[in-house]
């Protein structure tokens, strides 16, 4: 049977393994040195134009040094990172990480498994992780659930399963063939809620934005007025998204009385909780997110309160026949056996659009198995605990006003100045540039707020107070200059 | 302006660092010995049940010790992976990976990066690969590129940027409507294809399957009759999707033909170019694209010929300004400014559907700068000549049949038996069960075909001989037993 030999084939292995031992020792000390160190670098600094230009070398043709390579990144990348590792980093909504997280994805990277599919462990694990969200949300046993990139995504795999739920598994073939689908959301919601009615093909116009109440959680009353007019007017109002935790200012929308609602009206009751769902793990928050038990889908993130790293995004679908029957197309090159690697089926690419997938669900895995469920809801709390003081900062500090009530983590704010918006958004750069403290900004009843998502768990009292010193200093010092 | 103190709040950081350090350098070590040692193990074995069941332990409330759970990580998870860092696999097309790619997403997480957007260098880094694929593939400047989980993804985003080329950017708010568009494929494409209709809401059913020629190519003349009879039944052909390496037998349709079709009839031209396109990294087997320079959109995978751990799918657009017409969304809280972090625009997600996007881009940066394109291409190259090689082998046996001309990579062969398909689907589970190899199945005109894809860069003669060794042996035995 043996031919003639080919000429000996190269591998991309390492020729010295123990040198390539010493210098990925090297790489994984030089990162939880810097973890632990986090606290004595600034949370963020402004990239120098020629350390910017530097990243514009050709295509290389012949290959590098790991060793220079890995000085490269620690003096040109690590330093010029956004910095939601850094306890002072509070913008937009963005987790910490651990460095259990970071070794569990350096294992997934080693194995390099692909979780499209096929009889593997891999897969069972993120089958457990998707058991103990059944659990964690009440979910029965039918249930599925996946991992994705983010929420942004697993709200779209929501839509298209609540499309097949009205249209039927037709549409899959026949498309929406100008089918007026209606879906509804709040003026708090993200803004990926109109991306997914944009990437279904129904159209951002075919979503109805209902007002928020002055707690900002969606009117129901209004909702349900929006849903029978537009079924009077001969639409088909199908979707509901209750978002738990707004990005603004982590509004919790009513979800009990959405789930009547959408039970009432005949709607599917989809919940984004891209950050706000996980508060799930605390006893003490979880009363907050009553009626997303009901819910027919949920939609959250492990990046964010789960301080996974990126990226972790998960969908849970009350119904997984549906779910299955939304994504699942057979293919001769997927066939599946009995026994062998071909046995296993259904597969996790049976679910959603993935078929080449990351092994995700290893680094959720290891951050639930070595904290436990109690210890991470204790980390949400922590940081809501930290909102209110924060809170209670600013209501005793004249020069502050505090722009939302705190309903969760989240603390919008300003500086009171004449031409409050200007000042305010001078404030915030100068924070970032400072290297203090990294919060966003966003608009809060029309005026821009500084807002503070306090989301890693590394945030502590000592960062809140850096944080509102440099916001009244640079506000002094801008108003001053004017 | 301090209040009084909070109790002071735990972080999920390691307690004992050094403890930890040791811990984090076993867990690399026990990497590195895997992939080191990998020819040692089998590709793959059969999970006992009660090790499958043993993941059905519910939700911890407490924690537990890392060393602990890193050795169920050893025992109970890394022997019953799907093998694909295995020389010996060769199912389905996965990558090898490499230990610099792991140690690559190992950084990544450390670091934590969400690659969304904001002014961190890991998006310059990441608009470093962008322009390397620029170069590769001769396009332009303007042309914009993102990475996402896989191929399944580019494909869906290239259809949707397709949309908006001929349904204009209000397609985004008034959704498809009705609009009779149609696509175009060959009965050769990847399953995504069609699945990337059905997300968009156009259906499959409106996706054209166009006959192969012998050498499994999209007959080009079939393409354009079906498109002109489209256009005279009022229809809006507007979507071509060659292939660059089909699924089942690694063709390459003549993507000049289809560039010039697609030009002379006015539609988009888009490449599935998953495992295909990186062939561009060899001078030898580039000729064999040759076109695909004048496509509108190439997606392709960075985890398959590249090595780059899962997951690492990409997406090359000629018209960037028309990818970001087709995603980018306003919003307060993703305000965009001159200064601070929230400069640099316009960032990643204003050019797809993802917010929160991982650091793939530094994976697929270390191997790019590590080997060079000239190794990675004779890397993709060397398992063309293993495929050659091994067809070879396959032609000069008489109790084998080649059932595909070798295009590339891929070689589908049987063991000639009465009950062919039946005996040669017990084959490759009983290849599966022995550890030896693992290749998959598919069905190529008719037939049930034992498929080797040769991705791995491991993989090397002796891995091709063990294959073909055992399943004579198999195929001896399952005839004889019948």
């Amino acid at each position: 049977m043996e031919g003639n030999p080919l000429m000996a084939r190269e591998t991309l292995d390492p020729t010295d393994w123990p040198g390539f031992r010493d210098q990925a020792h090297r790489m994984l000390d030089d990162m939880l040195e810097y973890t632990r160190h986090l606290r004595e670098r600034p949370v963020w600094q402004p990239i120098p134009l020629a350390l910017r230009e530097s990243f514009r070398e050709p295509l290389p043709q012949r290959g590098h040094d790991l060793a220079q390579l890995h000085d490269r990144f620690m003096s040109d990348i690590l330093p010029y990172a956004v910095g939601n590792a850094h306890p002072g980093f509070m913008g937009w909504v963005h987790g910490g990480g651990t460095p259990v997280g970071m070794l569990a994805e350096m294992l997934a990277a080693g194995l390099n498994a692909n979780l499209g599919g096929r009889d593997q462990i891999p897969v069972e694990v993120e089958r457990q992780v998707v058991r103990w969200m059944r659990e964690l949300f009440g979910f029965p046993e039918s249930a599925g659930g996946l991992f994705v990139t983010g929420t942004s995504m697993a709200n779209f795999i929501a839509l298209l399963i609540a499309r097949t739920a009205f249209l039927g598994v037709a549409v899959r073939r026949s498309g929406l063939g100008g089918h007026p689908l209606i879906a509804y959301t709040s003026a708090g919601a993200h803004g990926c809620i109109a991306q997914a009615m944009e990437l279904a093909g129904i159209g951002s116009d075919a979503l109805r934005i209902i007002p928020m109440d002055k707690e900002f959680r969606m009117n129901t009353l209004l909702l349900e007025q929006a849903i029978i007019a537009d079924r009077e007017a001969g639409l088909t109002p199908f979707f509901i998204a209750a978002t738990a935790g707004t990005v603004n200012v982590g509004a919790i929308d009513d979800l009990s009385a959405v789930a009547d609602l959408a039970k009432r009206q005949g709607l599917w009751f989809h919940v984004d909780g891209a950050y706000g769902a996980l508060a799930m793990l605390s006893p003490q928050l979880a009363p907050r997110l009553a009626g997303i038990q009901s819910a027919d889908s949920i939609a959250f993130d492990f990046h964010k309160w789960g301080q996974v790293p990126y990226d972790a995004g998960f969908i849970l679908v009350r119904d997984g026949a549906l779910q299955y029957a939304t994504f699942a197309s057979p293919a001769a090159y997927l066939q599946r056996e009995t026994r062998g690697l071909a046995a296993g089926s259904p597969w996790p690419c049976d679910f959603g659009p993935d078929l080449s997938r990351g092994f995700r669900a290893l680094k959720a895995w290891f951050t639930i198995q070595l904290y436990g469920a109690e210890k991470l809801g204790e980390s949400i709390a922590g940081s809501c605990d930290l909102a209110r003081y924060m809170q209670k900062l600013i209501l005793g500090e004249p020069k502050l006003e505090l722009l939302a009530p705190v309903s969760l983590n989240i603390v919008c704010f300003r500086y009171r100045a004449q031409d409050a918006d200007r000042v305010n958004n001078e404030i915030v750069m100068a924070l970032h540039e400072s290297g203090i403290a990294a919060p966003s900004t966003t608009t809060v009843n029309g005026c821009l707020a500084i807002r503070a998502a306090l989301v890693n768990h590394r945030t502590g009292e000592g960062d809140i107070h850096a944080l509102l010193r440099a916001t009244l200093s640079f506000g002094d010092t801008i108003t001053t200059a004017v």
